[in-house]
């Protein structure tokens, strides 16, 4: 703070301040709630999109800069018994910028969407830019393509033995808080068997991508 | 600014930026592609959640608050015929604070989930608050009740002839661009009409909320 100490007491002020504000300016959004969840909204880092053309790349991409998605099932509850539901769920496919694709869930028998894969376990998980900063930065309605959202449909299955680990690791440091959920809800780790893949990324229709082109992408 | 001008070139810099930099942390964020959509989360003018108790209230909340939501349909594509497709769709209920309680959408038979739709026209509906900057304020995990979220289930339809300005009109405040969606998509018109209502906004489970409830709910 050398050369603040000369001058009006406002300048000296402003002098001391200034770089405080500055800071306070580009400091990402800590303690609001956001950081917990490795959230790159508030702090503005979301990497950028990767090119559209390269659909498989925008699918991984989207799973893993989101941290929650939409599940469609076939209900089993009375009175809607055979027609599609649909859920919000908590996923994640790994660290930000190191996820594996699959998206894995923390589910509970007590959950309307599980009692329903128990009997069906066909399900199709949507996701959307539209659930992070993205589209509102640039302008995208929701509905509009350059808002990028994939599908993926498949099954979902309880995590085996041997994966459960991952499961665990790659949810908990997206999802801090399930660490604390009760046991009487009688947690286990799912994922998505994806068998297949639309990316709806630019206009001209949804474009497909098989789990193998999904699977097989490298990051830089 | 007057005093600023004493002092060195760094205090006089200092107090010349000062104003500027508290006026950029606490200034909404306009212009950043949010206000165009009304959209709380830039003006950070997102009304309080109802009492969570009042659940018909809440889901109010919830429909007029969200601008998209993920459509649950049964699928009539290809290799996934049967199964539960999920889609993301921008919807509306008419401007901020003034809903209907009718979720509108604006589709095109070019997507998927209007052709699954013509052939069976049972879709589920889900909102969360995880779409705005609610959860993320608080910390509340996307699938923590407490980031509240609602279940929607009924028949998606094309609305009447006397109901298309009522939902151009909802739809196009919190959806401008959609006025200039190509007309060779033949946009038209449709809403949820709602049989069955889930909200999960506290833990203890879904809370049933009749459709009676719901649209004779008044907000002050």
């Amino acid at each position: 703070m050398a050369g603040c100490a000369r001058g009006s007491a406002r300048a000296v002020l402003a002098c001391l301040l200034a770089p405080v504000l500055v800071a306070l300016l580009v400091a990402p959004a800590r303690g609001r709630g956001g950081r917990e969840h490795a959230d790159w909204d508030a702090a503005k880092l979301l990497p950028p999109l990767p090119p559209r053309e390269k659909a498989a790349l925008v699918a991984r991409f989207v799973t893993n800069v989101c941290d929650w998605g939409a599940l469609a099932t076939i209900s089993t509850q009375e009175g809607v018994r055979g027609r599609p539901f649909a859920d919000v769920l908590s996923l994640s496919d790994g660290p930000p910028s190191k996820g594996s694709g699959v998206p894995y869930f923390y589910l509970s028998p007590l959950q309307q969407s599980v009692g329903n894969l128990k009997e069906n376990p066909y399900a199709t998980l949507t996701m959307s830019l539209a659930e992070t900063s993205f589209c509102k930065k640039y302008g995208f309605d929701p509905q509009s393509p350059l808002c990028a959202h994939t599908i993926l449909s498949g099954t979902v299955v309880k995590v085996s033995e041997t994966e459960v680990d991952i499961a665990k690791n790659s949810l908990f440091i997206r999802h801090p808080e399930m660490k604390s959920w009760p046991s009487s809800h009688n947690w286990f780790f799912a994922k998505l068997n994806i068998t297949n893949i639309w990316v709806l990324d630019y206009f001209g229709g949804p474009k497909i991508v098989t789990p193998e082109e999904y699977y097989n992408v490298t990051f830089q």
